[in-house]
């Protein structure tokens, strides 16, 4: 039987290349530029301190030193790494740099390092239980011992007296709220008729992370029916449950339909803890579907001491942690369970003829395709599991108590400077700051309005955007900021992997300096008298 | 000022054990556990065609040989790689071994192993510019690269000169397709109002990937306003632009609006190729979005002789391929373009004041987390920059021609053994066979119903089946099916790395030889009789 077509036969006329794809991973060239690559990147961390933290980079830097076509005849891998040091770490803003303190920790670890290569090796696609066994019976075995360090209820685990309780590991946070909502939604809809779906409302507060929105968005919730619900500085901006409730009577007499709560462990802004049981016990009474993200702060939880912040847990749908974030686990690595994966294979599974199979009919095995957005997975069970046996619960506790003991010092030195003020009390181990003087009457400084923000008006703001920036553009540390009540507050997150005391002491004194310049340039006298040392 | 909880004093009174974070990645330690993997995965691939190629283990085989619970001390990475090679090893499913010819490809490389390696190693979160411009700078660079050996319009590319097309790494085609379906979606709600979320209506054929499907649902479109248009044998599985037309008309008629098109280069069950441009000359008056799948064949596109496949590409709205699947790009890699980024961006950006800053605001760079799902994103493009420069794009064709080569080759040998149909005709590097033998009248063969799909009820398909599954049984080879026009058929695809043409050989012998058993135990005779070899 011939060829529908026969114009590949042009390709057998242009003489083959002397190379074959078998030789791709030629033993001997493999482990010979594997190593110099072991070497590149550990050196790279020995120099990190050398780096500006955050890139001094222009917009298109790098299309002028690269050239606009792919070569075609190939590149030694010495000449690649050379670019790569020349060309793209001057391009990297160093997340691994112990002075890396913006948005939150992207922790590492030789362990999540070794686990990731062995993801990259194996490259296996673990879409079915099938396509790899030990993918998904690896990972619903991490996810359950990283679930008991958690002490999360047993509902949220397998179980092997039944129970559809369980744990998967997606990539990020948005990807597993965005499974949770569709599930929650298909749940709701199923209940109340398809055609309702404009009227369906989702709760957050003010400082839940915007992937919530954006999920509900994605999943066709009406945008503006995305509740955020305003928290108070008084209540260290925790969600009020008698504000979730009293926005929940709102729209039901409107006649729209509550179905999906985001509560947050440890916000964006400032790490502050949503009451999960009291929030709870009011999504039940409306059936609304309870997500517990704890994307930051739920690695703290593996310490009896913190765990007391997931009281609640229990009466919840679903609770998901980062452990690319504070669990020394490479990107990318969120931990979901569900209390109730029936919901999430109800609305995620697909089951084409191409991937029947008689494992997946014997409904004895688990398809993880259908807990999550994609066909097609990695095995990243492997880093998380070598992190957890590499290190041991002890140690893993260790690290997280050492990071919080560091902001816990880092917080009383930064009290002592009279000039600053801690805008919203430390729970785990993210300091948040401002500089706070008395009165600012330079009206060089509102002048001054050199965008970053839409919202500085307030000259005390304006003031500590510019230190901000100030201090980043030092090439030294790396903040970032956010707006709580109208107040710009600089956020100060211990937990990346390199930290250590001194470069907290380090970077204090740097702010200091810099705070000392700033306030100077605005008029001297209110600085040495405020300052307290 | 004092901490709000001071019950972490007690993580205090623990005594830290010895060990802090930032000896995490001592670079000692570091090396010489790098070390020890490169040679454990250089291991692996030399030892691979010694495993079964699908994993034989019963399901749970794993949680009767590993701990219930997680370790509290350190364990040795010695142990770790030891219950690897014990434990996780036999519940792989072999992706590269040299016969894994189930689904697609997962191709691999030396280059983009080492690229997953620095991206591992940076670690970096690139979800904004700012947040590390060379994350951004280099995938809008290698998407060009490769956009142009692709030969794609200069509408789907980055220009200096504005435009507004572009492409980004997604993670895989399931993703992909949601984020264009969003975008689709939001544009079309923004003309004809969100209330009618309910009346939109998906295209693709039944050929079309299961993601396409999924992603809608995800996308909140009715589950019923999907259409999977029938194709034929006939025309090789192509949508026929006259199908999709007289489809769109009908749903028209009956008040829904249609508003997305999935066109396919290369369908999972056959490789079969929709008609892109006359497809999109229908869309277009309709004002569809359409997206075309390239997810496997796309990669052969950058031979000039297979360019013409998607052909009319510049009349679609997106375009994207796997490189993880024929490109040698380790797990995981969707390249996408689109013509019109904005919309990608109204649908999917989010903009909270944490993640506010003056690159952004200035308009002249890319967040690519406006561009997918996700917020956090790895730096997948240096896998990606590592292999176009590694192997250069005469290399890269070479290898692409070579698996068409030996497709081509392959088919020519099945057709010889008259036992067995070519039930359609190769176009790319998958041959799709089946056995087909004149009468088959075993009662024990109508008996044994022993699961896998619920459409065998035609004894051919059953008998194929058989053989499938005695091939893969056999742990020397694993290949995956599909059904057409209600004939089961076998799947060969040629492209997995490490796969020679004496690995094509070994494997047709072993399905011959399987298929002269199972021919046997029905009768022998027909069996040499149509047998020519």
């Amino acid at each position: 039987m011939g060829s529908q077509h026969t114009d590949d036969n042009l390709a057998e006329n242009v003489s083959l290349s002397s190379m074959r794809s078998h030789e791709l991973v030629d033993s001997e060239e493999f482990k010979r530029q594997g190593y110099m690559v072991i070497d590149f990147i550990a050196d790279y961390y020995r120099n990190i301190e050398k780096y500006p933290v955050r890139s001094q980079a222009d917009p298109g830097y790098l299309s002028e030193r690269l050239p606009e076509s792919a070569p075609n005849n190939p590149e030694p891998i010495e000449a690649i790494l050379q670019d790569i040091q020349n060309d793209i770490i001057p391009g990297l803003t160093h997340w691994q740099s112990p002075t890396h303190f913006a948005y939150f920790p992207s922790t590492i670890s030789t362990a999540g390092f070794l686990g990731e290569m062995l993801t990259t090796g194996f490259n296996v696609v673990g879409f079915s239980w099938v396509s790899s066994p030990a993918a998904t019976e690896l990972e619903s075995l991490v996810m359950n011992w990283l679930g008991k360090m958690l002490e999360l209820p047993k509902c949220f685990l397998y179980s092997s007296g039944g129970g559809s309780g369980g744990g998967v590991i997606q990539g990020t946070t948005c990807e597993a709220i965005l499974c949770t909502v569709t599930a929650a939604r298909d749940q709701m809809l199923n209940k109340v008729g398809r055609e309702n779906i404009g009227k369906l409302v989702v709760y957050g507060s003010d400082q839940t992370h915007c992937g919530t929105q954006k999920a509900a968005q994605i999943a066709g919730i009406n945008p503006n029916n995305c509740r955020a619900i305003a928290t108070m500085k008084a209540t260290n901006f925790g969600l009020s449950p008698h504000s979730l409730l009293s926005t929940i009577l709102k729209d039901i007499e409107s006649g729209l339909i509550p179905f999906f709560l985001c509560a947050t462990i440890g916000t964006t802004s400032t790490t502050a803890v949503d009451p999960i049981g009291p929030l709870c016990e009011v999504a039940k009474k409306y059936g609304i579907w309870v997500h517990v993200d704890a994307a930051y702060a739920g690695s703290a939880c593996i310490c009896p001491e913190f765990r007391h912040f997931i009281d609640g847990v229990e009466d919840a749908d679903s609770f998901s942690l980062n452990a690319h974030k504070w669990f020394f686990t490479n990107m990318d690595c969120c931990c979901l369970w569900v209390k109730d994966s029936s919901a999430l294979i109800n609305a995620l599974s697909t089951n084409p003829e191409y991937l029947k199979n008689k494992a997946t009919e014997s409904k004895q095995v688990i398809d993880f395709k259908d807990w999550q957005i994609c066909l097609s997975r990695r095995f990243r069970a492997l880093k998380l599991w070598l992190i957890l046996r590499s290190y041991g619960v002890s140690n893993l506790r260790s690290f997280i108590r050492n990071h919080v003991k560091m902001a816990k010092q880092l917080e009383g030195i930064i009290a002592m400077d009279k000039r600053f003020e801690i805008v919203v009390p430390r729970t785990f181990s993210m300091v948040c700051f401002r500089l706070k003087v008395e009165t600012i009457c330079d009206p060089k400084l509102h002048a001054n309005t050199n965008g970053g923000t839409n919202h500085i008006e307030d000259p005390m703001n304006e003031l500590n955007q510019k230190l901000l920036e100030s201090i980043n553009a030092s090439g030294r540390v790396y903040m970032s900021h956010a707006m709580i009540e109208g107040i710009y507050i600089i956020r100060f997150p211990v937990g990346a992997t390199l930290t250590e005391e001194r470069h907290l002491h380090a970077t204090w004194k740097l702010v200091q300096e810099h705070a000392s310049t700033i306030l100077c340039a605005l008029g001297g006298n209110i600085i040495d008298h405020e300052r307290e040392e």
